[in-house]
């Protein structure tokens, strides 16, 4: 008995953590099943799976054409291993997945097809070198779709779909947009076609429809504005009006429409997904309960000898003191057992970060009590709480940062540099003195870390300078760049001091990590089109050195970029000639649509050129954008969620809550925290008997999920939540979920 | 007595129209008051103030530095009759406008100010020129004053408005956009400042703070990229990544940031204006109300017979039978009175465009009966209706896009010229013979009316242009232009036959009337930066023709540009050197910040530059982004008003709507109509026995302050409506309106 219920607690902890972090791998009911299933989760096996992601991705950098080049045999030989690692963290999946489940996923599909097609491709093109024969390595353009498909890249994933469904009305917008491109440029035609007219670079203006067509184009995204207006321009005043009708309706107006709809259609679509997780979630939930529950009355519920088993065995992490106020909100009459309504909570409190504040006294305080409450310690430390420090502070990096703009040559500058380390260090240590140390490092204390991290980095750089600067009389220059880069990020500590400033820098702070999504979005586009560039336009343009003597030098080795503005812009190391460069010039046409390096080749460049525009500053520029406005307005908007509240109402309720007046003292510690209440420190002994109070955690440190459900949990409308929450609470224990929820897999 | 009630009738008529256009002037209560106010509203009066408005403005061009030089008498005593024209205006509101409110409403200050300083400036600058000083014509800004504060700028003023309450939150983030610009600007100078690095011209690169500072800004703005990231990357590879990060972090996230906080703030002040307004226009239906009130029973209440003088007196165009079907709906129950809370709402009942469909038979029908209705003749309109005669003028339209892009030259395609010409006036013929023509040419048909004037003013230039050339065998160059794009603007019409476009074109018909807000806020901010530009800039940079002898051609008579990228790319005709070539200038600074003229100038000329770019395109560009935003988003969301729908149900009620399905056979008449349900067009005599019905007009044909109101009236939450209802149903006759409703005389 003892066994089948260690077995049941197994499989309810791996539902309740399935929708506790919104996963959806549907398992089998084995108690090996489910242990493989924790294995899969494993923070290591994923860390693994993306080292190796990554590593597959980067072997373009050593692959011909080649940044670091390496024999064929090493980089055939780590993507054979990489294929290996994919193949196995496959094969691992499918244990855990039933069958039929995981046969109809074409996430799983894609992975070995991509598998085999890579295989197939390094064999044939091993083969052909043999026989020195030149072939193309095309399979490389799959290698992002590991990124994209293995399960822990749900964001990325997520963001995929989104653009998917999104393509539609997208395409509808753009099709609009093309007829009016195609207007002005036939229009364009008729008017300036016949006027013989010359461009700056001596070449004939708006002769060829496709041309014209493209020109204009490129003037939408507004990188050739004005040249291209400039000999119609100076032909006659009047067809600037021309132009300017064009900028009015196609810059403004239709890039606008672009951010309107991709906009509307992104928050439409995820709110959608966050819905379908939310049912998820209950669902799980529910089958956990089922897995669980005894009957009481006639009431089935869970005891809370179990509920706290499963507790520990989903959420090992927490205090004793964490889990028992969980308990407390949870059976809140404290029978002793749990119901189902309750019950089904447990995924969101578990992802609420409560902080356990534990009255601790200074460690100095307790190896040398004597020195530490001596009246010089307690000065010090009164003086450091006081809102004086910060000022003084503030004023010495405003002054370091006039001591960095001057010249570092003159020697007393170069010194002032050691002081400004030194005050800066005296500054952490004397923080240190006077808060807690395990609080003043604490996992939420953003600040601090930057500060401490900054500083130790710094001082370690400059004594390593100066030691090779002594020993070796020269400047290590990457040493000396990286010890500027830090010196001038610390003066970004007194943004932090102003409130104004605080309100904005935490919004930026809260969406990074969505960011990354987008950064993971960023990286695949990057991947297929750099791949396919190089292929295309591999060494059609050269760099050379400013002395170089090589024919062609100053045509980039290319004598039809003769007296053209790319070469005479000394744009020439923008290539396709190795991965690093494709990448840079992926990320200036992102900027702006630079055509320069269109006009050295044919028409097959104008289309790459488009086509890259199209997919990365249309859609996903905009949809970055998009995220970034509901973000703000989110901030701006909303409160802190529900069930939050309800959690901070029964803190407070069971006395164990801060009190806000009493950490009064305790604000200086960290400016950015104890504006939002949300202060973590020593809460001092006088008013608090208990040594044990919670806090709910800052909203900025969050999941991109959690961030998401934010976004979107307050506007979802009461009567669209599809099957209501009593329906949810009464499904059978294998019941399927509502019948729309047809998206499981594909989540 | 009579008199007496006639009098009140008027003033209740003045309030009404008064709440109808949302304008609010406070008049006295003599009857030659009220006749005073009725002219100062009169149409022929707002477009005289217009015309002198533009006039005024306008007189840049003629004073020097001119486009078309005229004598400095000439344009002053334009001005001056300009100047006496406002403030015959200003005094003429002042005799409609008890005192106090006149002196408290700083928008007549202001004129005054304005009237004064120009005079005073005029005098000064004359009597200086009579002794031969230059001086500088500094009043020359206060001229686009007039444009913002005279009464009838309403849309201008409020869009002022919000952005001056948009400015502290903007403020804040633009604070810290340049701490993170002067962050970088200083990483940039440690970086690259010692590396005695050269841009492409030669230049030092990064050297000097301030400049790095302006460069970095530009890049901001996508301008000089990747110029600006040139010759670091040249230098090593690894500097792309500082680039990348600062495009990240600045054009990106930062640009996004300025974005949503001039959405979110637009939104919501323009939210609680049109709640002032619909507040304002509640007080003064009631103020109506309680000047035409008699008792009836224990309720005040409207008798029919005055209610219908008044709607004759504020809205004299409106049919017997629209006056009637509004009597229907006010006086629900035909008690012969109108009680207060169908009064109130008479203002919005005026403002919905009903279309009287008036069931007439065709004139011809009438005139020759026996041909009309003969079997040729029915067939010919059958065919007409067909729904293959649209698709025959499709293709028609897509081969006459290919003979337009072919060469003119061969005379079979010239001659096909005239070919299509004919097939579309025989379409346009033919449509006419089969609807009625006063149906076709409908107020609200704009594809009808748009279609017949391109036509028939491509035909008119056609004939101009080939009897020029038969007699002078020349062709007019300006003639030809204008045939050119008439033929190509014809295109547009296939557009309209494809549904789904046809929605997107909808939306953006819809915004055109707000757009003119922006027109006029630009015109503004240019007429300002346009005259401040020139007095700096002006004869700094020359234009030549391209076979110029004078010294200096190619540097643009400015040996200071000698071999610069300005000079080299033929940007010489971008300058300051009047009105028009400023207007054009500026209009590329929005589109790009074109670095390339600061150069040339010294520091304030970067000053200038980055003034722009901050009103411009930070504030002015995202205001305008945010309103296609959110016009779209309502377009997308939002279904007709609560107003709307009621007389929509009224007229179903009464038998007199137009059954949808009877139109079956003439919704070929005009697609865009019929699509949303929106016809106008013969009935038939088959099913309606009534010779009258009406339908509620295309939501297309607004004004922009119905646009505005519809946006937001759907958001503002019932208990934020200030005081209620009935709260304001009774509100004493002359009792102030809600406290908070200070903004009168602001509006």
């Amino acid at each position: 008995m003892a066994e089948a219920a260690s077995e049941e607690l197994l499989l309810a902890a791996a539902f309740v953590s399935d929708a506790q972090y919104n996963r959806n791998i549907p398992f089998k009911t084995s108690p090996q099943a489910v242990r493989l299933y924790y294995l899969y989760n494993h923070w290591i096996m994923q860390t693994v799976t993306y080292f190796f992601i990554f590593l597959n991705l980067s072997l373009a950098v050593f692959e011909e054409p080649a940044v670091y080049p390496l024999p064929f045999l090493a980089t055939s030989l780590v993507e054979v291993l990489c294929l290996l690692v994919f193949f196995g963290r496959l094969t691992h999946f499918a244990k855990i997945t039933p069958r039929n489940v995981f046969w109809k996923d074409t996430k799983n599909i894609c992975i070995m097809v991509a598998i085999l097609l890579s295989l197939t491709d390094l064999a044939i093109y091993g083969a052909l070198r043999i026989y020195n024969i030149k072939s193309i390595r095309w399979s490389r353009i799959a290698r992002p779709i590991f990124l994209i498909n293995f399960a822990e890249s749900r964001q990325i994933r997520r963001a995929f779909r989104s653009i998917r469904n999104t393509l539609p009305e997208i395409t509808y917008v753009f099709l609009l947009f093309m007829f009016s491109l195609l207007m002005f440029s036939l229009m364009a035609l008729k008017l300036f076609g016949e006027r013989n007219l010359q461009t700056a670079e001596g070449l004939p203006y708006f002769r060829n429809y496709l041309e014209i067509v493209f020109d204009l184009y490129v003037l939408v995204t507004t990188a050739n504005s004005p040249d291209v207006m400039m000999p119609a321009f100076d032909f006659s005043s009047w067809y600037a009006l021309f132009f300017i009708a064009f900028v009015i309706v196609n810059t403004y107006i239709f890039m606008s429409l672009f951010l309107a709809v991709v906009y509307n259609n992104y928050k439409k679509h995820l709110k959608n997904e966050i819905r379908q997780l939310a049912y998820m979630k209950h669902r799980k939930m529910i089958e956990a309960f089922n897995l669980l529950k005894e009957e009481e009355g006639a009431q089935p519920v869970v005891r809370e000898a179990r509920w706290k088993q499963l507790v520990k065995l989903v959420a090992p992490d927490i205090s004793n003191s964490h889990r028992e106020l969980l308990l407390r909100i949870s059976d809140d009459e404290q029978k002793g057992f749990i119901d189902k309504k309750s019950f089904v909570q447990l995924a969101d409190l578990l992802n609420i970060q409560v902080i356990t504040l534990k009255i601790r006294s200074h460690p100095l305080g307790q190896w040398m009590p004597r020195v530490y409450k001596s009246s010089v310690s307690q000065f010090l430390r009164s003086m450091v709480r006081h809102r004086g420090f910060v000022w003084t502070y503030d004023a010495i990096i405003l002054i370091n940062a006039i001591f960095i703009a001057l010249d570092e040559e003159t020697p007393y500058i170069s010194y002032a540099e050691w002081v400004f380390l030194a005050l800066y260090i005296i500054e952490i240590l004397l923080k240190v003195y006077t808060y807690e140390p395990r609080v003043f490092f604490g996992k939420n204390q953003f600040w601090n870390w930057f500060d401490t991290l900054i500083i130790f980095a710094a001082l370690t750089a400059t004594i390593l300078n100066t030691t090779l600067k002594s020993t070796t009389q020269y400047n290590s220059q990457q040493i000396l760049d990286i010890v500027f880069i830090l010196r001038v990020l610390r003066l970004i500590r007194i943004v932090d001091s102003i409130q104004r400033f605080r309100v904005i820098m935490n919004t930026l702070i809260n969406i990074i990590p969505t960011m990354l999504t987008f950064g993971g979005l960023t990286l695949v586009v990057y991947c297929i089109f750099a791949i396919i560039g190089m292929e295309l336009f591999h060494g059609k343009i050269q760099f050379f050195p400013a002395n170089s003597n090589a024919p062609y030098a100053l045509e980039c080795g290319n004598p039809a970029l003769k007296d053209s503005l790319f070469a005479r812009g000394k744009y020439c190391k923008n290539n396709f000639n190795n991965f690093a460069s494709s990448f840079i010039v992926l990320m200036e046409l992102t900027v702006v649509n630079q055509c320069g390096f269109a006009n050295v080749t044919a028409q097959p460049a104008k289309l790459y050129f488009i086509a890259f525009h199209i997919v990365m500053v249309i859609i996903i520029v905009n949809i970055f954008v998009s995220f970034i406005l509901e973000a703000f307005f989110v901030e701006y908007s909303l409160e802190k969620s529900e069930v939050e509240t309800a959690i901070e109402r029964k803190i407070q309720e069971l006395g164990m809550g801060v009190q806000e007046d009493v950490l009064q003292d305790e604000q200086l510690l960290d400016n950015m925290e104890s504006a939002e209440h949300d202060l973590e420190g020593e809460v001092g002994t006088k008013t608090q008997p208990r040594g044990l109070v919670f806090k709910i955690a800052s909203k900025r440190y969050r999941t991109v999920d959690a961030l998401l459900q934010r976004m979107f949990e307050a506007e979802i409308p009461p009567e669209d939540e599809g099957p209501s929450l009593e329906e949810i609470l009464n499904l059978p224990p294998a019941a399927a979920g509502p019948t729309h929820l047809t998206s499981e897999r594909a989540v």
